[in-house]
């Protein structure tokens, strides 16, 4: 039989990758990328109307499209695979990043009455103005007595489906009223290339607090939300749910010939793309677990109960892998703190000495650092410079520094960042396994973890674990690809199962960092001086860091 | 009647000043510094011996004598004023500064057999050795339920005298044994130029938890203490005291020909030098306090009663104006923790503009800081850099620094850390009123109060006070020339008393930093802010920082 192939696209905040991967091994063998025309709308709209106040991220969908067409087209014209060889696509999308559209499936905002209306675009994931909303929902479901009901996981992020829904509810009604469907833009785009009306249970399950068991959110508790919200779920959001692995739908006739590709390969419900990580770097057992490290991080294992508390969630049964539902968490700042630390608070001496290395100053820090003994710079940090996801889910708080001396040096600051977000990370492992997730090696990547040894071997010493690091380093876009090969299926050329898929595709470097001893103990007593300063500044004991937050912005 | 001039001596930790003064109206006319010549002893002894451990802080105490006769007859050889018309001499000296010495006053580290052995030499004021034993005498007075007698305050600092003692007694007996006083090196200068064996009020009230009332500790605690100290008071302390403005003794004919002056001039009591600052900058009112800003800072306010607690310690009545308890507390890094920063946190793209603007650092941060509104920067820091005095009293205490985000840019931080000082500062202020000062008016001076207007008005917005500024940056010298022209008394020239020394030779600049009301009222929300966070670090609720010190030198 000849080779078969399988298309992976990534979608994330600014760009759109598409990658062509080998089915047998895995190898990416071409890959493209493009970024999105209007990228995020914060100030304004396309056509030049101001957004008022700060909280606006958009994006224009019309920008999804054309970066299909792009960079599947790229990598199709590469004429590396024939296009009969070429049996299914997958796609891995941000999250929740979700718009209105009419009974065409066309997105509002392309409507002239709509043109100036924020809410008519796409919500970004990361747009945060439906934080009003998410309070408000979290107060209801907490009087409701509901709050700690596992599609709900005891808060509401203003990240989800429903804030950013009702939000459009109050303050652009006729939006909500017009709209045929409100969906997550990777559904809109498979539900383009295919026809089909399917959503993935992926995204529902952990953005839309959709269970199989209870669907979701109930018409008397929407109703409560809001009136108009009654009959959303019937109304405008799908109830045709595919998993991971299925298809969402099949390639149509129209978009086959825009993208150069065979009519009817089936197209992969779409996935959170961190989540899409999780096959791609190898992680299939439950004794495994994924860890992106980059300007955020984010961890993933497997877990047979669902758990949702404290900012860590397990979506729904089989929304990743098989017969499991899959922890989710991460922290909100890791290399970007790094940045901010490179940028604002390393003196031009350190500057000048790095220069003189031919260093960058990451790389000069390092070297320093890497030679303090754990604890010895009498540090630590909360790793919160972009607000706090686990255990207390609070946009509000912001990072600190506690220990410093008139003797303490920039690499110990350093250090002492890169040991706050290890400490991050080992609380994450630890909820983890409270939620019985039994966890032996860490499977790392992402940009940092690929470039900074004295982070992994912190993070090895801190969290006690070997860390193997994954070969690739696109491992959503090829988790996307391992989907499309397990949707065209065994008989196409594909995998029968993801696991099989996996283990075949996904590969890891020949590199283990390992735990020492020594350290390991240092370290064990410095994480418990970093739980009692979590501790400290649990917003329901100390109002510190929401007064903070409070003067910044009045 | 001729014009009347006396000597001000002031010593400090690296050198010793003395400035010529006219006693009809303060004006400095010469000045004359010299460093020690073994500066601070932290590492070995003068013969090379090495001291092992970190915690020394030792001088030798010929560099003061040696100090002495250059200074004094370099401001006598000026030609000003004629020998006959300097009418006294003022002391003030860093404190407890102390050593021991033979029956002939002469230090026990200038015999041969202790000249390897560190106890013999003298402890500065920041030798912290005893840290341990004073912990055990503070556990000791807890149990015997004195510890917050007046004289002990709730707590014993590492830099009293009692520590310094029970270091040596533990460390090295035969250097207890042999020794026939033990004494402060202020009143062993006194004494060296006069042959008296007086002490000073001043000294003991502060540093030797003597009161006029109870005398020294007693018998009974120090024989529970150590056998040996049983008799320390009677045997090795005096308890012929002089008040302030008293003189100690009368310059003898040896010294008076070493040093160029007439014999039988009264040399003043020895007085602490940050405690000289006060009548020196022209605090002598109930209604005032005296803030001298420098690498570290102190505040000084009159009142009716004594009062000990939380680091704040008032000494005895007379111990720096007549008829007063002077309330004394402090901060142990101010401009320390600003040099800090400066040297360690400011990037090479700020250095780079400063020099292009030819500002330096401090200059150039501070013209970025003055545009913030107060609070705006969303942070909150604890200046606790070097340890914190008020109201814990805890040298293992560290800085904090709580808000960071991944836009918090470096003059928001070097504002913040001026904020943190301001509000240790108003802390102080807070303490000194329920201790029945009632201040209406700062009197600042010292190196910092002189150089950045910017903390000045900081200053003056958060204490919601109006700052005045001294017209001397030699407030000490020149007040311990106030005590000289006082102990000289008004016959001989001087003054009968010192509100009248002071009223006539200390002067203010016309120059009054006023507070606004506006940002007074944003400070009062963010000072809110810094009381909940000096609270969550209390010791005794939280053991983070111990645990941090303690992880620092294990």
């Amino acid at each position: 039989m000849d080779k078969k192939y399988v298309i992976g696209l990534d979608y994330g905040t600014l760009s759109g990758r598409a990658v062509l991967v080998d089915c047998s091994d895995g190898k990416v063998l071409v890959s493209a990328v493009k970024n999105y025309e209007h990228a995020v709308m914060d100030h304004s709209l396309p056509g030049g109307e101001k957004l008022s106040g700060a909280d606006w991220a958009l994006q224009y969908p019309q920008d999804y499209l054309d970066v299909l067409q792009e960079i599947v087209k790229k990598v199709v014209d590469s004429g590396v695979a024939a296009k009969e060889d070429i049996i299914g696509i997958g796609i891995d999308f941000t999250s929740c990043t979700m718009l209105p559209v009419d009974e065409n499936n066309d997105p509002l905002c392309g409507q002239e009455r709509f043109k100036s209306e924020p809410h008519a675009y796409v919500k970004l994931w990361k747009h945060h103005g439906g934080q009003p909303q998410a309070d408000r929902i979290s107060a209801l479901l907490e009087k409701r007595g509901e709050i700690n009901n596992i599609q709900y996981g005891g808060k509401i992020s203003s990240e989800l489906l429903l804030p950013k829904i009702l939000q459009i509810v109050e303050e652009a009604p006729e939006v909500y009223e017009v709209a045929d469907q409100i969906l997550e833009a990777g559904d809109w785009l498979a539900q383009k290339m295919t026809g089909s009306r399917k959503r993935s249970g992926n995204l529902a399950g952990y953005k839309a607090m959709w269970t199989p068991q209870t669907g979701y959110p109930s018409k008397d508790f929407l109703k409560e939300l809001s009136p108009m919200l009654e009959n959303l779920a019937e109304d405008k959001l799908g109830s045709d749910i595919a998993l991971a692995g299925e298809a969402a739908g099949y390639l149509t006739q129209e978009w086959a010939d825009k993208l150069g590709l065979k009519a009817g390969i089936p197209v992969a419900a779409a996935i959170i793309d961190s989540h899409a990580g999780m096959p791609g770097s190898g992680v299939c057992r439950p004794d495994q677990m994924m860890m992106v490290v980059g300007t955020s991080s984010v961890m993933l294992a497997l877990s047979e109960e669902g758990y949702a508390k404290n900012g860590v969630v397990s979506g729904v049964k089989h929304a990743i892998l098989p017969d499991n539902f899959a922890l989710e968490s991460g922290l909100a700042a890791v290399g970007d703190m790094f940045g901010w630390f490179v940028d604002n608070a390393v003196p031009a001496e350190y500057a000048k000495a790095a220069e003189e290395e031919g260093l960058n100053l990451h790389a000069y820090l390092s070297k320093k650092a890497e030679k303090l003994v754990p604890g010895a710079n009498g540090l630590v940090a909360l790793d919160w410079w972009n607000g706090n996801k686990t255990p207390y889910v609070d946009g509000r708080l912001s990072g600190a520094l506690v220990g410093c001396t008139l003797s303490t040096k920039p690499e110990e600051i350093y250090r002492a960042l890169i040991e706050a977000t290890a400490f991050g990370t080992r609380k994450i492992l630890d909820l983890f396994t409270e939620a019985h997730a039994d966890i032996r090696v860490i499977i790392a990547s992402g940009g940092i973890a690929e470039k900074n040894p004295l982070l992994m071997q912190i993070y090895a010493d801190v969290l006690n674990r070997e860390i193997m690091v994954s070969d690739t380093d696109q491992t959503a876009a090829l988790g996307s690809a391992i989907y499309a090969s397990v949707a065209a299926g065994k008989e196409a050329g594909g995998y029968g199962t993801i696991g099989e898929a996996v283990s075949n595709m996904a590969h890891l470097k020949d590199l283990v960092y390992r735990p020492d001893e020594q350290r390991v103990q240092r370290y064990n007593k410095l994480y418990e001086v970093y739980c009692e300063l979590v501790d400290l500044f649990d917003p329901q004991k100390s109002a510190v860091m929401s007064k903070l937050h409070q003067l910044r912005h009045s």
